[in-house]
């Protein structure tokens, strides 16, 4: 990605002109700052004390500790206690394991949707290869802005750009076609402010909670506006979620004979948008079940929330909010991308939990590589299957 | 229900004035017939013989044989060499275990379809139930034929009138609501010919075949143009299948607040209609994978078993193939209900197994009481969990 943006500390210009370069102790990198660029000498030593005091658990602490990247707190205590209730055994608040579905929003929620959402990025970049054969898009919104790597001009248009670039950048293709363009993309796209690769911008935190939910026998889904064919070729080996428990927006398809056998064409057509009131709607005509607990970050998951926690038993609903300018980036109730107001209010009112990410979390972005790949943690590779 | 309608043999008026009367000793109504009334005593003495033979394996074959209800013949080893390679350590043809996903069509596949579709004999008793609030029906196609309980006077109006019936009887309830109806009459609706529960209609050799994938690490999806919502409060207890392993036609939702809380309201419009090439395109579209396993029986199952078959490495298609019209129902190629025509070509040409019903399978529907209910197998009892 060579887009120009601009970050949520500097709002200004030279962010991307001296490139991102990775910090180099995993200690240091763990709490670093994506705009470490922008923080003072004395911020940074402040910040680093804090972190060595914060990052040495015991060894024996770390290993019964499901959520290590978690400060102990409010949200940490709220989420074990309610994994605790529902697995217990001869309780009246356990919840049969059948019936143990959590649902995670993907961007925001389980990693970064800042300067723009990934899958966005995805279809300005598919837009920028497919230009030379349409010389009308120099002209043309929303594609001029895309060619231009104008993310805010594209922002400015709100979410109405977003059908038109996904119809133009993602139909065409077969769906195995696609997912190849989509498995060379995140295997080589940079973060167009960390320089990290995409999938280097998964939250540890909530791995972490998607592993721990796992263990207890949660069926652990994801429900995104994204294109779910979009999430489907990495979703296993990054989130350790297999492709059929990821709901997302989708294209139309059409089953079509060739010489070399039948394939799924995708077209230019939406046939869903998953966002808001359709998420309890994707939920209950895909997984037929209501969920048990709900994870999400902005009003696009108000309703995802409302509809788990409306039922009866045991539920549980948590909102990311995006606190920590430092480390990531602070917004809510005006923001363009991830607006978190309605849901914030209701959270509030009914009493779900709110993680604070400035305070709730030890870490935010993995570091240290691992079998996934380079700075990739490999939650695939843990031994339960749901 | 008390429908009129005519079977396979008699083509007549009589069948069901005499009421049927389920056979008394297992060892006989595990080979019976529905049309027992039609056969003389002479082919039941035959019968009682041919059938003493075949259901005495000794207890040894009977608990190493995973398909016990399967004759011994070339679908059976089709079945158990496809498996046997899926599953084979160190080989080339071995499937890996998360890509073993296995789909069935119900309707005809997994339980009996003759006369009338069990899903849409569900939509005839709403829509007498509802008929009071409509005087309107009395004069109006496919309400009319409905109210008449006129099975062929539907059946000639060919699919057209499965559209309205089924928007007719199941919208204006919310999800939950819905399936408090089906669970209803799930439970007290009798078969028109049989007078058995509707799930007393399934399979027995299928119920086997389910389970022996699942032991084997398969997925078991149920992909079927009946309503979806109608399938999942009993396909658990059924079929071992789980509701979110359950794809089906489905009308639209609608996400509403109500004072006693937020509900899904099914709207009076069809969102999907899962049958012939909108098979493989749901599979697509809810589960990412293309399954390696597909199970049909009729040409509305045609594109999925091509689309199953057309995948790399190990793969299998099988077509259920209706030739008993002693114990169940003998149709193909131009019957108005199932009909299986250009399938049955392409499995011939393509080299799919068929089954033939009369002489593949020992039994046709179960008979003993089980712990899943009164005359029901209880699939979900095993302790695999794909």
């Amino acid at each position: 990605m060579k887009v120009q943006l601009h970050c949520g500390v500097c709002h200004g210009k030279a962010c991307l002109k001296r490139p991102y370069r990775p910090p180099t102790a995993t200690t240091l990198s763990q709490h670093g700052s994506l705009h470490s660029n922008h923080i003072s000498v004395r911020t940074a030593v402040i910040g680093l004390g804090l972190v060595l005091a914060a990052v040495a658990p015991s060894q024996a602490w770390a290993k019964s500790d499901p959520l290590p990247s978690w400060q102990d707190g409010a949200s940490k205590r709220a989420v074990l206690h309610f994994v605790q209730r529902a697995t217990a055994a001869n309780s009246a608040e356990a919840i049969p394991v059948e019936e143990r579905i959590a649902v995670f929003d993907n961007d925001g929620t389980l990693w970064s949707e800042q300067p723009l959402y990934i899958p966005f990025l995805f279809c300005v970049d598919r837009i920028r290869q497919l230009a030379p054969a349409h010389p009308e898009w120099r002209q043309q919104e929303p594609y001029a802005s895309a060619l231009r790597g104008d993310l805010n001009g594209l922002l400015r248009q709100g979410s109405q750009a977003l059908g038109p670039l996904l119809v133009a950048s993602s139909s065409g293709l077969s769906t195995e076609a696609f997912a190849e363009e989509v498995r060379r993309w995140i295997a080589t796209a940079r973060h167009p402010v960390s320089g990290r690769p995409p999938t280097a911008m998964v939250f540890q935190p909530m791995l972490e909670l998607l592993r721990y939910l796992r263990a207890n026998g949660f069926k652990t889904y994801i429900v995104s506006g994204g294109d779910v064919e979009f999430m489907r070729p990495w979703s296993e080996r990054v989130y350790g979620v297999p492709p059929e428990q990821v709901i997302g927006s989708r294209l139309k398809l059409a089953y079509e004979s060739t010489p070399a056998g039948p394939v799924l064409l995708r077209l230019p057509a939406i046939d869903a948008l998953v966002d808001g009131a359709a998420k309890p709607v994707a939920i209950q005509q895909i997984i037929g079940r209501r969920p048990v607990a709900a994870f999400g970050n902005s009003d696009g998951d108000r309703q995802m929330l409302e509809w788990t926690r409306a039922g009866k038993g045991s539920r549980f609903a948590l909102l990311v909010h995006h606190t920590d300018a430092r480390r990531e980036w602070a917004y809510d109730r005006t923001s363009a991308i991830g607006q978190l107001n309605r849901a914030l209010d209701q959270a509030r009112r009914q009493g779900w939990t709110v993680v604070d990410m400035a305070q709730d979390w030890r870490i935010i972005h993995p570091t240290a590589p691992a079998p996934g790949g380079p700075g990739l943690p490999n939650p695939a590779s843990s031994t339960e299957s749901r």
